[in-house]
């Protein structure tokens, strides 16, 4: 926990803020502070700043809040992300959330299994703790939006012809399209990353009929949890960073 | 399991393989071929083609190998990473043989904790297992070289003077600098990623003095099974691609 994400219920006016539970517990174990000392916070999908310590203890934690930071800015990046087995969908909503990304669409394909999209995991509060463990490793406040489709065609169809203009890349390891600087050019990114056996040829003819350039990093095959932040690296490194 | 790793062990001549174990029960339970069916395989550390099925039983499979690719290139990156906790060095040796690399060292550093180099995961076997498995997923045939340092000034004095001459990179996200295609041009390239709290101080001088550029992917801080993909991505995208 490199920052201490607060809710606004968390506030008693704005000059004491007092926090319970895992995070209280967290503090007083692990990081210990001194009555005076700082520590990073943020206000969830706010203001960012440092708490002085008025109290610490395992159950309850009193700061007083200094928020004069402004939120990160929302990377103009969205995922579209074939839906991983619900083991993997947790540790990957929080890399997601630590990257950065401004909407998160998960979605179904040929290759991904129905019954994950009954996952526990996919449950509001599970998702939305997911997140908030990404922010608070990244020091971030700002919550991507989470998007379930049950259907790639509803996704391709209904909601991508709304989204801002921007480049459209598909990951496909068996394609041979090694990414260009002129690929990634646009205000905006949407990046498509398939199930770990990859998109069928109809879904990737698709995705390219709708202006999707299909690439890929390299003959290796990557798990997903790997795969997501080396194509995020590598399509941000070429759009000159963050 | 994308590529059936075998071993020297596994050939009764050259025409005929036999599996057995974790890996032939694997393919009877999960791949389930058809005799003559085709298998993707490659010899550790050696060559790559197809095993067309012989006989297939959850004790024993039986394959007529075709060895007909050469095994990949070794990629000119390595990796000195300050030494994980036991239960992410695990998942990290996987995806680093999964993304590939010619040595990772592994080393000390101020906050690494001592208790992690007694850790079962880097016995030697527990190593070898880990790698594999990132072989298998990607595809790939070559072992990472794996060194442990028990101290980062011995890497520093006795084993960085003999490396090949390269771009040498150091991951610190409290430095401003943002890689340029200049930083990392060169034949090879060495890239140092610090422990979760990251490197201290006179840690970072030490590397600046020995011709290492500090650089920041950005603000956020990543956990380490997600900055080294990202950091991996990167520098491959401003080195060109693999």
């Amino acid at each position: 926990m490199n920052l201490l994400l607060l809710d606004p219920a968390d506030f008693q006016g704005d000059d004491r803020v007092v926090v319970r539970g895992r995070r209280a517990a967290h503090v007083a174990s692990v990081v210990r502070p001194a009555v005076g000392a700082e520590l990073v916070i943020g206000v969830v999908d706010g203001p960012r700043g440092v708490g002085v310590v008025l109290a610490c203890g395992p159950d309850e934690l009193v700061l007083e809040p200094r928020l004069d930071r402004e939120p990160e800015p929302v990377p103009p990046i969205d995922l579209l992300l074939a839906l991983p087995r619900p083991k993997v969908v947790r540790r990957l909503l929080t890399d997601i959330a630590s990257l950065g990304v401004d909407t998160l669409h998960l979605t179904n394909a040929w290759r991904v299994e129905r019954a994950y999209f009954a996952s526990p995991a996919l449950a509001p509060e599970s998702i939305d703790a997911a997140l908030r463990r990404g922010l608070e490793q990244a020091r971030a406040t700002r919550r991507p939006r989470v998007v379930v489709h049950h259907r790639l065609m509803a996704f391709l169809d209904d909601t991508l012809p709304d989204l801002a203009p921007g480049a459209r890349l598909l990951a496909h390891p068996n394609h041979r399209h090694r990414l260009t600087v002129a690929d990634v050019a646009g205000e905006r990114v949407l990046i498509a990353i398939g199930p770990e056996g990859g998109w069928i040829e109809r879904e990737v003819t698709t995705f390219v009929e709708r202006g999707f350039t299909s690439f890929t990093l390299g003959p290796r095959l990557l798990r997903t949890e790997a795969a997501v932040p080396a194509i995020y690296g590598w399509v941000t490194a070429l759009r000159g960073g963050l």
